[in-house]
C-alpha cells in the first residue's frame, strides 16, 4: 500500500470538500436535530461526507468508510483498510459561527492509525501525519511535545463535566480546575485536539466522544507524543462511544491519577 | 470633533499594531509575571501600547490614555476625550497558540463610548463602530441581533466561575450551564465580546474585568443591541475593574433575573 500516494488523494480531496464548505455560506443552510435538541445536522454535513464516500470508492473500492452521518459502510470490525470520516466537527459553531469546526478524518489498516487529518476550514490550516514520518502543519514539521508542569498547562474541557453530573466525579475536575494555569472550551472535539497535537492546549478530555471526533487526531498524536486514551487509561474504542484524554505525555499519567475518577465503570465500557 | 476622521487614524494605527505583532513571531518573546504566575506580560504588550500612546499623543497632545501596561495617563476622571487601550487581549493565548487575542481600543468623550475597535490580529478580522453610524466587521455593516430564546442560547463563560468561588453563587451559574445549548471559553475577554457583538455567542460573562478589556466592545455593542453592564445590572465602572455581562437583549435581564447572584456586593463595588 502506497500511503504517500493516498496521503497526496486525502489532502487534495480534504482541500477541495473546504472549498465546497467555504462556498456553502452564500447558501441556504438546512438545519436538522439528531438524537437532541442540541445534536445538529445540516444538509452540507452529509454533502460533504458524501463527497468523501464517492472520492474513496473511486480511489479504491475495498476500502471501508465509518462517517458520523452513516453514509459510508456499516463497521462491526477495524480489519483492513478503513477511513474515519467527520465531514464538519463541530456543527453548532459552523452553523452559529462559520468558524471553529474542522474536517477530521483518519485512515487504518486493521486497527492501526496510518494517516491523519484535521482541517481548519475557516483558517485553512491543515494538520496531517503520516505514520513513522512525523506530523505537519501547513507542510511544517511538528516537534514532538516539550513536558511541562500541570500547573503550567491549559486544558480544553467542557462546562458540562465541571459541573455535577453522572458520568465523573466533578470534585476532582474542580481541583483540577484549580491546579492547571487555565481551561478554555471551543465546542469541537477536532479543534481541542490539533491545539493538544500544536502544543497550544496542553490536553483534552471529554466524557462521550465518537470514533469520527478523533479518528483524525488519533494518529497524529503518536507523531507529536501527544498521548491518547479513554479515561480509564486504556486505548479508545474505535467502533463505539467513549471517554476520551488526549495530553501532553508529561501530564497524561497525572491527569489519570489524580483528577478523573468515573462514576460507574459499567456505563463507559460499551 | 471629527470623528470619520479619528476613525481612519485608529483603524490605519490598528492595522499597523498588527503587522508589528505578527512580525513580532519570528523574534524572541520576553515573557514576565504580574500580579499572579497567571497573569503574564510580554515586551511585545508593551511595545505595541507605548507605538498607540505615541501615535494618539501625535495626532492629539490633549487626548488622555488608559492602556493596561500603564504607558499612558493616570486617569482619575472620564472627562474630555479618552483612549481606553488593550495592545494584547489574551495575552497567555498569544504566547501558548500565537493566536486568539485581540487589540482592543474605545474612544470615549466625557464618557460616552464613540469608537470602538476589537481587532482579531491572526484572522485580520476587524469589528468597528462608530457612535450613532453602525458597527462593521471587514466594513461590512453588522444587523442588530435577533432575539433567541435561553434553550437556544451559546454562553461564553470561564469554568473559574462554574466551580465553588468567593463571587458568585456557582449553584445558579450551574443552572444556567444546564438551560443553555452550551458553552465556551476563549481566553480573551475582548474575543469573546467580538463572538457577542457578531451574534456567535449569545451572551459572555466574567467577575473581574478592567476598562481595557471591554472599551473597545462596549461602543460595539451599542450599535448593535448588545446589552453591557455590571452584574448588578448597573453601567459597568470604566475608571476600575467591576464585573461584566454582555449578552443579545431577549436574555440580558434574564440571565441577571435568574442565573447570576453575587455573594458579597461589597466586594464588586469598588
Amino acid at each position: 500500500m502506497d500511503l504517500r500516494k493516498i496521503n497526496d488523494f486525502a489532502i487534495k480531496t480534504i482541500f477541495h470538500a473546504g472549498d465546497q464548505i467555504r462556498e456553502s455560506f452564500s447558501k441556504e443552510l438546512i438545519i436538522e436535530t439528531k438524537a437532541s435538541a442540541n445534536d445538529l445536522v445540516t444538509n452540507i454535513d452529509r454533502k460533504i461526507e458524501q463527497y468523501f464516500v464517492e472520492k474513496i470508492k473511486e480511489l479504491d473500492p475495498s476500502h471501508k468508510i465509518l462517517g458520523e452521518e452513516g453514509m459510508g459502510d456499516k463497521i462491526v470490525t477495524l480489519d483492513g483498510p478503513l477511513w474515519i470520516i467527520d465531514p464538519i466537527d463541530g456543527t453548532m459553531n459552523f452553523i452559529k459561527q462559520g468558524r471553529n469546526f474542522m474536517i477530521s478524518i483518519g485512515f487504518f489498516v486493521d486497527g492501526v492509525g496510518k494517516l491523519g487529518y484535521l482541517y481548519d476550514v475557516m483558517r485553512d490550516e491543515l494538520i496531517y501525519a503520516i505514520k513513522g514520518e512525523g506530523a505537519f502543519i501547513n507542510d511544517q514539521q511538528i516537534g514532538k511535545l516539550k513536558p511541562l508542569k500541570i500547573e503550567e498547562a491549559v486544558i480544553g474541557i467542557n462546562s458540562s463535566w465541571v459541573i455535577p453530573n453522572g458520568k465523573i466525579n466533578h470534585e476532582k475536575v474542580v481541583k483540577l480546575i484549580r491546579t492547571v494555569r487555565g481551561t478554555r472550551s471551543y465546542g469541537s472535539a477536532a479543534m481541542e485536539i490539533a491545539l493538544v497535537v500544536t502544543g497550544k492546549l496542553d490536553a483534552y478530555l471529554s466524557m462521550r466522544l465518537a470514533p469520527w471526533d478523533i479518528g483524525g487526531g488519533m494518529v497524529i498524536a503518536q507523531e507529536v507524543g501527544a498521548v491518547v486514551s479513554n479515561l480509564k487509561g486504556q486505548p479508545f474504542n474505535l467502533l463505539n462511544h467513549d471517554t476520551f484524554l488526549i495530553a501532553n505525555p508529561s501530564i497524561h499519567q497525572l491527569l489519570l491519577e489524580h483528577y478523573i475518577e468515573l462514576k460507574d465503570e459499567k456505563q463507559h465500557s460499551n
